[in-house]
């Protein structure tokens, strides 16, 4: 019964097997974001706030945060939008950066236990991540690729995720502590993606017992209808395992994937969520009621 | 590798682990819906005409054929309308009635190798249903509930489509002519709805190696929302292994989930349904492409 414990200083989220699927905002990031990557260069942080409050109310459990700007002095911008978002919601924050530094100015200003965004299998990295992971007493997502970059044998994938979360042991880190993003590969471009993401995040279940996350819009890249994809794609793949992800609240298409999920999985007590979210819906694509309310029902009574 | 052909006179449809998903238009059916049924009994096919086409033109591979009418002459009004819908459109059908004389009547004027639906665990009917899917050389769906009803419990519901399965081969016909249908049953009155069906269809798959059906839309029966939530149901009971589906295929959103777990499983070759489906569809809820078009990619660059 894994259970991942991230915290801000008011506020726990758990992700674990046996809870609500955990949505982490993806939206304060400002790469592919040109306006949103000036602005914060230039210390105008008004745009991160409104990104803050507007994915918080669409719903984001946590909210992931990143500063990565080209020439820009991103520990210090990463610290200070920190401290803005942790001023202004109560949600925890995945800390997001490559740069050691970076990540070194998140955790020293973060109030709570964060979720360090990331450490992947690359010696220099595992060596010099996991010892800030330990020392704040954060916990870190693992992505599997490692020197030679991501293999598409979802086996080498496996076999690094599994390197990770035994070097973090090493280091002290417990590996409920270490949340895999097993690398979605869009199936655009490799058509076996879908089923090797479902195999390994099986196998990250029942093998290394840990949780997991994923960037999920990458399995649509490049296609039409990416919403409509990613719908069912993070379905299936809470299914297979999947306890959290990187994504875009905004999109209806995506929470309500997820709200299914947690319907079908269990996680939705009395599917008081989806009843509350969509009970005055009323008709259209997302609010109709089946013309054949009890479906196949009655027709299997008895022969009379 | 388990493969149920089903036939008309010119077209087969296989339904298999390693195809895509079946879908069995569930339309041609007077339960709940008062107008045709009345139609229907006055020997008036034209609805049932357009319904056959229109769900043939919506991308239904099969489709479920239905004359259970109170009252009514059901043997010869299934009879009539099997050879109307074969006459119209070359797509397989599932003869779809409780009572065995209608079933017999509707065998009689096949053309093809129809699907019977269905066949219980209740002895009765395995012993009047069995002998004249063997005698047409038919295929049949088996529905997991015998004399003491449906059972909430899983385990029970296996046990009996076991029975089911292997009483058919005992009358000569293979387990791959047998479409289990595990009973989905409304998460609304069950919470554990979702778990057990994605535990029930993956032992179907592994431990019987036979292919499933199932009527998707009782899972949401008595919720908002339905589309949305059959949406995740259907992907994610296609990923623990469902094969085929007695649905509305003219719900976008059903049929959007079926289209996007094929991608997912890989039964999309280089995704040209999907893309064929979709390309044009431009902006908005079911076209819109992702801001962020490369995902969290662009951020997983090695440290400079």
């Amino acid at each position: 019964m894994t259970e991942t414990v991230i915290s801000s200083a008011s506020k726990e989220v758990v992700i674990g097997f046996d809870r609500p699927f955990t949505v982490i905002g993806e939206r304060i990031n400002p790469s592919g974001r040109k306006l949103l990557a000036e602005e914060m260069k230039a210390g105008d942080y008004s745009r991160v706030a409104a990104d803050a409050l507007a994915q918080v109310a669409a719903g984001a459990h946590m909210l992931d945060v990143n500063a990565g700007i080209p020439l820009a002095d991103e520990p210090r911008i990463l610290a200070e939008v920190i401290q803005l978002v942790q001023g202004l919601t109560d949600v925890p924050l995945a800390i997001d950066s490559s740069i050691v530094a970076a990540l070194e100015a998140g955790l020293s200003v973060y109030q709570g236990k964060a979720l360090v965004n990331s450490v992947t299998g690359e010696e220099e990295r595992l060596e010099t991540v996991l010892p800030l992971v330990k020392k704040h007493g954060a916990a870190v997502v693992a992505i599997s690729n490692d020197e030679t970059g991501i293999s598409e044998d979802p086996d080498v994938r496996f076999a690094i995720a599994k390197k990770i979360v035994e070097r973090a042991e090493d280091h002290g880190i417990p590996r409920g502590d270490v949340v895999v993003d097993p690398l979605v590969m869009p199936v655009g471009a490799i058509g076996q993606a879908g089923r090797q993401a479902m195999a390994i995040l099986r196998r990250l279940r029942e093998e290394l017992g840990v949780n997991t996350t994923c960037g999920a819009s990458n399995f649509s890249f490049g296609l039409p209808n990416r919403h409509g994809l990613n719908w069912s794609f993070l379905a299936m793949a809470i299914g297979s395992g999947l306890t959290s992800a990187i994504t875009n609240p905004l999109h209806a298409e995506e929470m309500s994937a997820v709200m299914g999920a947690n319907v079908v999985m269990g996680h939705d007590a009395n599917c008081a969520e989806w009843i509350g979210k969509f009970r005055d819906s009323g008709g259209g694509a997302t609010g109709a009621t089946s013309g054949r309310r009890g479906g196949r029902k009655g027709r299997r009574a008895p022969a009379q």
